[in-house]
């Protein structure tokens, strides 16, 4: 059988090199062609030694395809996409640029107007998890962002289950790396080491996608989420510690709030529900997201932990899975590495 | 005027040893005797080298001091200060054991029947910006934990003034250091570097601190506190985000807030109202708490972050504060450091 | 084909549990038995969650296998080897305890008296750059330290040459995963982090296992080697330094050194030599050793730079590699994974 | 008695920023003027919000000043400071451009034509362990580079003593500020998180300054140098490793060369031999060097272990340490801290 000949958009940055590490031991696919603007020209090795067993050369644009993933950065990406759907080539973008499904968000939270708002629908929204039936057709599948795979995946148990108001707290702990390859001071070594901080308090872009996919899940309420998302010095990985109020009718005991979560994802070849407090280190290189729901006793919260590494499950990991999914390809192919620990 | 005689019990901890080093430097006092009981009869600088300018031998007691600094686990704390109030000396005790009013939670939280419990009225909440007036006569001062002075002080403007209501969540990020200078598998460091994870999740001992000082702030109602710490892989710091509704009689502005809590703070040598979200590095060495409230106008919640060195205002900053309110030295004496940064 | 059944003795080590993760993928293998004292009748999944998708009970001893890998400590290795080794397993020893060849070394470093020293000869030393051809009929396989991996690999071309004279600096940096799993005050986080340091000044045990095979590698002089471990603040890596003259008759260029570098390693699946200075995270989690050979034109010096993951190429990944070797399996399988970056 | 008042030309990186923190608490200088061409107009507590108990407002030029730490980039700075001298002003440059004794190796190592080479013999090389009493009376004082520091210090009392030959190899292993606040891919955060690495290896600039030290140190030989930098990942300190062939006429003892140390040094405020191998984590933030030499036994290598803080002994610090010796000050005034630990 020949191979499912893939491409790259942008792999100069760190989703595009993590899609790249993962696709080029993926026995059912070939590299064809890898894009990087600001590195036309060059040799795959030169930018990433550690990627040097691949022989690619960075080009421009992508001239044929089977399937291309898109790295770009927001808006980029949808106008490097456009062309390629056209043209017949099915996507997997792991920008936000197909995420959300009313138009107007786009202008309110990334401040453009959508190119294609007629796609927004008909864009299946990766997460295999939640929507698994809708992506072998898709023709564009808009891959989650970090924050949003560790928060909906803690949550949706309890929501689609009815089990908790609408007052939700999430509070996100992530690795550097989620700040992308581009230099900043904020990720300058020296600044972003021995340092917690948090930021975009007045609301980080990923809030209105939590919002969508939770808001679908609900069977009434209206979610009232507040999201705060920090930066703690490791180079990834992502903790979520969700908070909501159970439902005082009939207060579940932890244990059947852990039988539900087991019983919700009992298919799932990469969530598992875990019998302590779980550590984003246990899931560092690997697309496994860990979940740990508790309840405290005193308050009747529901606080569920999610853990998952940003780069793999929370971008380019989660991205093959996707592809796989779309090829009826064994889903698990390509993603079978263990976590590496210590 | 001669120096103030001052002991240190249990300098091989952490704590102690950051006793050691703000002491030493500090022109009103002389350290005369430090104990640790693994350590006894070596030289402070065998144990710690950047100590060596102490000319120090460990002890295994404290024959006189004017004030002792206990930097002993709890239980082994109360012990061990008995003896020296009997004897007339005057205490900081860095552990819990006199912090908690209620001598049953003792029982439930520490599981140990106090031996002191008559102690627990007169010994005086070490937190100088709630409790300064107490601290200049008191003979036994309770230093703060270092998660409960973080959080306490990010919350205290907002119940006092009644703006927030009883629903509260604490969520707070401390640096390895927390955890002290005991051997454990978690803060191996293979383990802990690179990794987030919570802990306490049934209930971190530092809850019942919180509540004890929330309460006794708060105008009418109770607080509904839930609280879960984590650990992130640094050495020194403590982060916590603080998330309550306002109520909604008359919302405030995010401008209203801040004034409120600069004014709350505005006579505070040590606390500041930052104008953009603070870091832990921002405090690292320093005595200094950074507070940051702001409103997420979406869902009416207030939001509060604090910074501060879990080592120095989270407990011997703080501890030497207190000395210097107690014998009415300035307040700053000793403390004037710069953080360290980067 | 019915798979290679080997056992992991001392799984609860790092260097253990890293071979579980490597060999839970590997397609010729199963697992059937895995031991650790400490850890007796405890799932694996309890003691490492990362584990946790394989199935095994952790015992006290191997009954059966094909082939035993140890991650004893020394002297305790070659107690449990040798029935095993009676009884006709094969095994690959990840301890010192058969890598050198004069028992005479172990009183002296190892400060016991070896206890089989008539298999010392037998034993083959499994790097196979060096000694390839010896391990396919070898029932015992001792695989090389850490530190000598990255030293020798990084200096066998130039002593095999005669390029450099008898006088040897082996400086090398190594991650705290180094020093295993094992509790100790330097390894504490706290301590650890931040922080470099050099330590076994007085010699570590590394050295006579370094002298040895450099000595076999000269053509004639004694090579007179000092060598110099140093912690830094990762969990993972080596990077050695290597410091020797040249030879002065007939000065190579840089380029004849790379040559030669590139052609003594030319065939090897996990040796790179690059063309600008590696990084020890250009093989976080990878079997690769990047060797990087260059001229200081000031003094005359070739300066000579390896790097390696000290638990992968510098132990477990080895050991892999070695089992491939003595089965006729690809010599890669199992060790595909690309270094994970970042 | 009046302050010394004091400028400082670049404030916005992190010597700039360190020199701010250390004479903000200096009892005996006024902070006047400070200097950032890339934020002009902008208060000092918004670039630097750790230094926001410091009113400044960050300026273009610097009017007035009895003394001015430069703390630009080389080349720059020597620009900047010569209107400055002119005018009577008093310097120290923390930059490279007056370190040099001969106006060509400017051209050589950075580049650049001196401005000022007339200067060069003038300017005093600015460490005071060897040049004390010239620095009274200087105009100009050249603070020594961060990794000349340590390695000077390292090998003095050595090669005065004549006890070492001409082969050196000087290997360091620094921290990451002091690559400086400038963006750079290999400081950002998640590549260099986790890993070492060697650069400069063609000849870093700090090379010729180290030799022309050792050289007017050394009795007859000149010495052969070979030095080699390396970055681990932590934001300060610097640990430097010497090799060299003790003489082998009358092999001296590693209890002598101790002994000729402490005597080397014996009056030195900052530099302290120690009884075991130093770590940098034990100079965090103070201005002490550490030293520790021994004797590797086996090979006759004497082997000499130095630490600092790079930007404090390493730069901010031994400026201020330059101005107090200018000045008649006590030489340890606002340089007091200990170490920070852990």
């Amino acid at each position: 059988m020949s191979k499912l000949r893939v491409g790259i958009i942008n792999i100069t940055g760190y989703a595009g090199a993590e899609l790249a590490r993962l696709l080029a031991k993926h026995p059912m696919v070939q590299i064809c062609a890898v894009t990087g603007r600001s590195a036309v020209g060059q040799k795959l090795a030169e930018v990433f030694p550690h990627l040097s067993l691949l022989d690619l050369t960075i080009t421009s644009d992508i001239d044929d395809a089977d399937l291309v993933f898109s790295a770009m950065p927001h808006k980029a990406s949808a106008e490097a996409i456009l062309p390629l759907l056209d043209r017949g080539m099915r996507i997997v973008d792991v920008s936000a640029d197909f995420r959300l499904k009313d138009p107007a968000k786009y202008t309110e939270w990334y401040a453009f107007s959508h190119p294609a708002p007629e796609l927004l629908e008909e864009a299946v929204y990766g997460l295999p998890e939640l929507y698994r039936s809708k992506i072998p057709g898709a023709r564009l599948v808009a891959n989650p962002g970090c924050y949003p795979t560790g928060a909906i995946l803690a949550l949706a148990p309890a929501i689609r289950e009815g089990l908790i108001g609408s007052d939700i707290i999430i509070d996100s702990k992530s690795g550097v790396s989620g700040a992308g390859r581009t230099l900043s001071l904020p990720t300058h070594y020296s600044e972003a080491a021995d340092n917690v901080r948090a930021y975009s308090l007045e609301g980080h872009r990923h809030l209105p996608e939590i919002v969508q996919e939770l808001q679908a899940l609900a069977l009434d309420s209206v979610p009232s989420v507040t999201f705060v998302p920090h930066v703690v010095p490791m180079a990834r990985g992502i903790l979520t510690t969700c908070y909501a109020h159970l439902r005082t009718d009939g207060l579940p005991k932890v244990k059947q709030i852990v039988e539900l979560y087991r019983e919700f994802y009992k298919k799932e070849p990469f969530v598992r529900i875990t019998s302590s407090p779980p550590e984003t280190k246990q899931t560092w290189g690997s697309n496994f997201c860990l979940i740990y729901p508790t309840i405290d006793a005193r308050t009747g919260r529901l606080i569920v932990i999610s853990c998952l590494d940003n780069l793999v499950k929370g971008a380019a990991g989660q991205a093959v899975q996707n592809m796989n999914i779309m090829y009826g390809f064994p889903e698990t192919t390509g993603l079978e590495a263990l976590p590496l620990y210590p």
